[in-house]
């Protein structure tokens, strides 16, 4: 693997797991009344266009940094929804 | 152009603008006491990366999507500082 594709894995790790602790923040604060909803869900619909996209590319890298992603994401909105 | 990369093309789009309303959202409130600033810091730098990763690849798509999204998170972080 070129280094690149190294940056790029890296890349697609942090993009992915910076929700992790927005996910943790939201669930121990209970509190998300600063959070926009709206960008949660767009952001949303974009993760599983980029899953289909990934999936149609037989990209793997793509299908699982979306997948996660997406997953983060519906805690934050069920969250938000919840608080 | 194929459905696939048109499906790509919208997904760029919907995760780059789904954070206009969180920066207008916190624009306009002047709170972000629930906004997790590690998320976004790591979301910035993951962003600085694909860009790398984009200029590389000569991908006007990636370029385009993480210059925009990084103007966008940095706005956050800088409300997020100064809110």
């Amino acid at each position: 693997m070129d280094t690149i594709e190294i940056v790029g894995l890296i890349a697609a790790t942090l993009t992915t797991s910076s929700f992790v602790p927005q996910v943790y923040k939201t669930w121990r604060h209970k509190s998300t009344r600063d959070i926009s909803l709206t960008m949660y869900l767009a952001f949303l619909v974009g993760t599983i266009l980029w899953l289909y996209y990934g999936i149609e590319h037989g990209s793997l890298a793509i299908i699982l940094a979306n997948a996660i992603t997406g997953i983060l994401v519906i805690f934050v909105i069920l969250l938000k929804l919840r608080y």
